[in-house]
């Protein structure tokens, strides 16, 4: 049995690899070959544990997540994944399922600005600059020849921590900007991330600040939160998700769908358009929306393939 | 973050600890002051994997298992607890769960024969040598000055592993007599434990050799297996369970009340004995039943305990 901290998966697989191991679970998601029951949730006054197993041909994972909003000097969320063998169940690795958590889900906008963002984008705008601000920055760089990332942050007194962290991924030559509103954030950007908690729109409802852009949303997974703004969706000339799920969960879908501001037909899987070879990131002159809300096959398929790359490189602690 | 392995266990907690540990986990029970959703059960095939969570106010524990039953060079069962903080999420320990498992369900046998047994209690029967019937024997001979197991197993040639195992943990003192068959080897016992899957009942269907004695039952966790006999629940004074679960999930109990050999109102919790310091250890004349089925709640109190005592001992591997 292997453990692997954040050093040990950073050292046995690059952002790419993630990247890789995201449009590999797209393909499994469209090919049906997973089980993956609804997620376990066990509430205890404001905290909750969550447990979210997934069996694909090649593993078994569960990875377990506490979440305590309450929390000031800890982080809100505690993670671990849990790796069984699809051979006989014992457990194989142990891993850091808060940093996976963070990793993939950059990873899942790296994919996205892969297959639908412009291939000369060369600026990008982060909205929110928490860890999944952090990640999904690295992964958008890893995707495209980043010139420029404009930051805007609620509270402004995070930013330098934020630019100091994600100097360390991606070196000093990437100019990051630190903007006072969205909208300044936005206005040069090729690609627009957001990634808050919000649930009001973070995004200005301004047509002109939104059009013929990528813009990928990361952070709303409960209905009631919402990052997008309504003009978004009069633009929008396609809308993706990363999971069915995401139509429920999250309130960047599920609103303007009660709200009749798009059509449930207009909104589809990346699952499906990559399988159908359909990448668009060609096209110049569209508004294209992303919206992820993640799930347990992408911490399988990529803590797999943590897995597989720590055994080939001898990286981590066994426990045998 | 703290690893601990089998060994670690063994040095961080003796089994009088655990079966305390039961004891306590019976209060915890009877107060309800613990949430304990319905175990998660994700199937594939034959296999199964199984996520058992429970938060008490002390802890949060999640086990889990890992069923394989076609295996045949690795354990059929594999298993973990995760120990989190209630006070911020934070992973404080990951256990061997397959240990953990047969350890507390040894002591749960303890705590029984404490609760159950008479004082003078001087022999034992085990029917099923594999890893629950272990433990079960380990567990009387902490709790009575026992002199003489006497061991049947179907299969024969696993009795000398087991006896080998027994006399690691009980000395050479103690007789291990093999037997050649249940009848014989519960003939001469004053408490009879069964640890089997059996499908059928494991002791004959003889009052004679049965009454007045305590039978425990930790084998059958099915509506589909039986270790008990018929005769069992006409002589029986008493029947209790550990949870009650025990009524639905175990033949032993479910049959005999369908087949309304036995009233609902005639089997009574261990915990509710406990809390009311109603004791029946020295009555002389009486035919008990304990069954038991297990609950994440004895896992989630033993693993606390562990861990405390581990972190008091200067015990196990820091993953931090």
């Amino acid at each position: 049995m292997l453990y692997l901290h954040e050093q040990n998966i950073r050292d046995a697989v690059s952002m790419k690899d993630m990247i890789n191991a995201i449009d590999q679970s797209y393909e499994i998601y469209q090919s049906k070959q997973f089980t993956m029951p609804t997620r376990m949730q066990v509430t205890d006054d404001d905290n909750t544990l969550l447990l979210m197993p997934c069996i694909t041909d090649d593993v078994i994972a569960t990875k377990l997540v506490s979440s305590f909003p309450n929390n000031t000097t800890s982080p809100v969320l505690h993670g671990l994944v849990i790796l069984n063998s699809q051979e006989n169940g014992e457990i194989k690795a142990l891993m850091d399922g808060s940093f996976i958590t963070g990793f993939r889900t950059g990873a899942i906008g790296g994919s996205a600005v892969r297959h639908l963002a412009r291939k000369d984008v060369s600026s990008i705008a982060v909205i929110g600059t928490g860890v999944q601000g952090l990640y999904q920055a690295i992964a958008a760089c890893t995707e495209r020849k980043v010139t420029d990332i404009y930051v805007f942050n609620r509270t402004a007194e995070k930013i330098p921590a934020y630019k100091h962290s994600l100097q360390q991924w991606i070196g000093h030559e990437i100019h990051i900007h630190t903007m006072d509103s969205a909208a300044a954030a936005i206005d040069k950007a090729d690609v627009i991330i957001t990634a808050t908690t919000s649930k009001t729109p973070v995004l200005p409802d301004d047509k002109n600040l939104l059009k013929k852009k990528l813009i990928i949303g990361v952070g709303s997974f409960q209905p009631a939160m919402r990052e997008f703004p309504r003009s978004l969706y009069q633009l929008a000339d396609d809308i993706f998700i990363d999971t069915e799920d995401a139509i429920t969960e999250s309130g960047d879908i599920s609103t303007p769908l009660a709200e009749n501001w798009i059509s449930g037909s207009s909104v589809k899987t990346m699952a499906h358009l990559i399988t159908s070879n359909a990448s668009i990131a060609s096209q110049h002159d569209k508004t294209i929306v992303f919206k992820s809300t993640g799930m347990a096959l992408f911490d399988t398929v990529t803590a797999n393939l943590i897995y597989q790359r720590a055994i080939e490189k001898g990286i981590g602690t066994s426990l045998t």
